[in-house]
């Protein structure tokens, strides 16, 4: 079945954060597609807007339903229907989780360069960050498992928080990574709470590995957060799901997100979930193939254009890390530059830590006509910024 | 115009939380009306729908603009755009504002018997709940404003959740009260948070007074909550706004808002909410008049045929207050034997606290079918109870 990835959507002035851009400016900095979700989640959304009635919502087994079968089918292991806990939102759910199972003070471990919120959700509720940064060489980035282990074996270090795939350079980690970064939690007392968001755009074929598929032990000392947003484009639809394999866990939590008022659904959170993951198999298919060939046209492009820009090749997400320490010693001047001169509005990688501030990331989910144009303008931009 | 206030919609197995109810059941409980929302609400939220884009979304200046002049036109008087702040709703505003504005161990002052999440947003983020209850005679409830003083001059409490119009009661508060009560907080360094979610629905020509029109000292001291929630039954709209005059206020609630995760708009809630407060203005005005229609045919119904209750007449709201102290000492027995006898089920006072546990209270934002079928229910449920 066709879809349409080519169209281009005029989305300013639709209330957007993405498109709250001067005229001529091309964003593609933050993670949000410029394409339309999948048809049957848009289908959904005018039916249950056409009922009329908007009033107090509950969540039926049937949504949990969908989210296990969605990942029988799409990730090969099927979590119980009752480790599952709706939520407003994955940075919701780990910001109420800092708060819950966490105490103020304490160490939240993270890898730089890694997914600039995390540090709000622990750093604006009194927490420390204390980052293993991932080890880059020759464009491929590693977990320092002796550092890491020391890291968590600090007494103050209680929760590690996750990123895989990983944002903003697109890891994939593989089973065997995590299980033994699982166990070294695990013997450490260190709770895991795994940002999955990405999960289902992985590229080229590689595949993710659901946290909670891990050895029971391991599984049980975890809190996985995965949602429809990034899949389908729906970060306003304010739906999402917490995996959580022990009992125990899932109440406090359940505890945590009712107080702060994040577990209750809007009218069109469960109706566009349940068209997602029960009607969206193809859609994401075909979103798949068009972002590994958009990340095919950026690295010919670059590799052609712009030699001095390092590619670094994402196993998932549409977000690509290019390394500018050839270009510029600061990203976030470079981001700067480009922005005033070309109109595109990258994000600099430095907002996420570790050794980011070589390095831009850009968002490739569009259309192919805007991709062009982007790489054009980041071509112009770098040629600028090198001759002045 | 007319609209339709008469048609019976089936909700049962449309994840609605008030309809969650047995076969044969007709729950009259939760702030929910049984009407569908205005046409012009309906028709935003279609159209938002067919965009098919659901990213991130801010907030535009014109959603400001468009409550502030809806409160210049019902309300005669106009907040500051620059006052105002989105949020996701007033129960998720309330407890944040507990947890940002006052410390644990704090007592906060309420006035029993009030609606019940109140004590959730107090006592789950482990403060004190400090009542100084209404005081009822004759059917009519007044603040001891000696008992009041006393409690609020205690130098632990710092904050006081005001309901008005009031829940359960259906009080409309005079400006002269409010004025009284303000400059008490004001002496006494005690924040008034209130809650004004039913003012657009005052009946029989009372008219509402927004707190933050009173003297600008007294003002500067509060935080009102209002939103289209109740007005339009919009719940799961997860749309509401803060009206805060003070700066210092405004930037610190902003903080706690955002650090909560409650500041950004699902894809619906502002359109949604354009409408309502663009669009809505006649609908209200129709749904006040069959909200009154529905208070006399209870009225008129319980007078003949059940004088052992008594109505507390609401000048407010579409709750009705009905002290059944004649017919049983525990209303949350009374309650529990009219819904197991007739399938009706009401809320039971008890959990508003006060004086409660007399009264029962039961929502009547319903066609008219269902209010006779409710009202027959309850008729044949306190006859058998005061048989057995």
């Amino acid at each position: 079945m066709p879809f349409d990835f080519e169209t281009v959507i005029d989305r300013r002035h639709t209330n957007s954060a993405k498109w709250n851009v001067q005229p001529g400016e091309l964003p593609m900095w933050i993670a949000d597609m410029d394409f339309q979700t999948a048809p049957a989640i848009t289908a959904a959304l005018k039916k249950r807007a056409a009922f009329g009635v908007f009033g107090y919502e509950e969540i039926p087994t049937a949504y949990y339903e969908a989210v296990a079968d969605w990942w029988a089918t799409e990730h090969h292991f099927r979590p119980q229907v009752d480790w599952l806990m709706f939520c407003t939102g994955v940075v919701p759910a780990i910001s109420s989780i800092v708060r819950k199972m966490t105490t103020p003070g304490d160490n939240i471990l993270v890898q730089a360069p890694v997914y600039n919120i995390f540090y709000h959700s622990i750093e604006n509720n009194g927490r420390h960050t204390l980052s293993s940064d991932l080890v880059e060489q020759d464009g491929q980035y590693q977990i320092d498992f002796k550092d890491l282990e020391q890291k968590l074996a600090d007494p103050l270090t209680t929760m590690m928080i996750l990123c895989n795939p990983q944002n903003p350079i697109g890891i994939v980690w593989s089973r065997e990574i995590l299980q033994r970064l699982g166990e070294l939690a695990l013997k450490h007392h260190v709770l895991v709470l795994a940002d999955e968001i990405h999960c289902d755009l992985t590229l080229n074929g590689h595949d993710y590995t659901p946290f909670s598929s891990l050895s029971a032990p391991v599984a049980a000392n975890s809190i996985s957060c995965v949602s429809p947003s990034k899949t389908f484009n729906v970060a306003a639809l304010h739906a999402a799901t917490l995996i959580m394999p022990d009992q125990t866990i899932r109440e406090r939590v359940s505890r945590g997100v009712n107080n702060d008022e994040l577990a209750e659904p809007n009218s069109f959170a469960i109706p566009g979930s349940l068209a997602a993951y029960q009607e969206g198999h193809a859609w994401v298919a075909a979103l798949r193939t068009k972002i590994a060939a958009n990340q095919r046209q950026l690295q010919q492009f670059i590799a052609a254009e712009l030699p001095s820009v390092k590619v670094i090749e994402a196993q998932a997400t549409y977000l690509i890390w290019l390394d500018i320490s050839a270009v510029a010693t600061d990203a976030n001047d470079l981001a700067t530059f480009i922005r005033a001169k070309t109109g595109l509005f990258l994000s600099a990688g430095d907002v996420y830590r570790g050794n980011g501030s070589h390095f831009l990331r850009i968002n490739i989910a569009c259309p192919t006509a805007e991709l062009t144009d982007g790489l054009q303008r980041l071509q112009a931009g770098i040629d600028a910024y090198q001759q002045q």
